[in-house]
């Protein structure tokens, strides 16, 4: 996989893919739009789970009204910030599935599937999550 | 570090840090228009790093006129895909900045302050790099 990112000013970063797709970085200042390689970092983990997890209900046939996840995270006080903790918590609103079918999709993405996640954790970070099923 | 990630249709996410800044991800299709998670991640890794030699080039009292990254990967053929290797290429273009100014520069962001590739080494993947400086 390749990439290229390339400094714009300040401390403002236009990152690409080899489809030339962009997405931007920042650091934390006054006038900032974007959010930092870090923050984005942990968007890209919860992001490469929740596609497992789309996939995994979609192949159960169960309907998914909403789903999002809301992470929390610990990271080291020295340099390198490292995440040594993510929580995480996915929600799913579904008329037809059930809080087992978010629970077994969840397990097979952070155990087996989710590349992002297998980062963190052979990192040493510690991933744990917990979910939950609406009716709708 | 807090994160909200929240499906928007298809394989469609859009990720916020705490201050409610978007981005965007997405996977393989043809009406793709943003990056996958595995993509935008390793552009966050490379954009930590930059910020750190932005910093350090900065306190130095370099010009920047431009700089950017490319970056090339491999991946483990088996589920789950992590990075196995990772390879950077740090272009600053400078009137006055030599190239042991960006090597160090890199040197210091790579082994000591960023988060980022922290991550990344720690995860067991190797991170190499080289660095050029043309006078502009």
């Amino acid at each position: 996989m390749k990439a290229y990112v390339e400094w714009k000013g300040g401390m403002l970063l236009e990152g690409k893919n080899a489809e030339g797709m962009s997405t931007f970085f920042d650091s934390h200042h006054p006038e900032q739009c974007y959010g930092t390689p870090m923050e984005i970092m942990l968007q890209a983990m919860a992001s490469c789970s929740i596609m497992d997890v789309i996939s995994i209900l979609e192949k159960k046939r169960k309907t998914i009204t909403a789903l999002h996840v809301e992470v929390d995270s610990d990271r080291s006080d020295g340099h390198p910030k490292v995440f040594t903790a993510v929580r995480l918590r996915y929600t799913l609103i579904s008329p037809d599935a059930e809080l087992k079918d978010l629970e077994r999709s969840v397990e097979l993405s952070q155990h087996s599937y989710c590349s992002a996640s297998a980062m963190f954790q052979k990192a040493g970070c510690e991933v744990s999550w917990i979910c939950e099923v609406k009716a709708s």
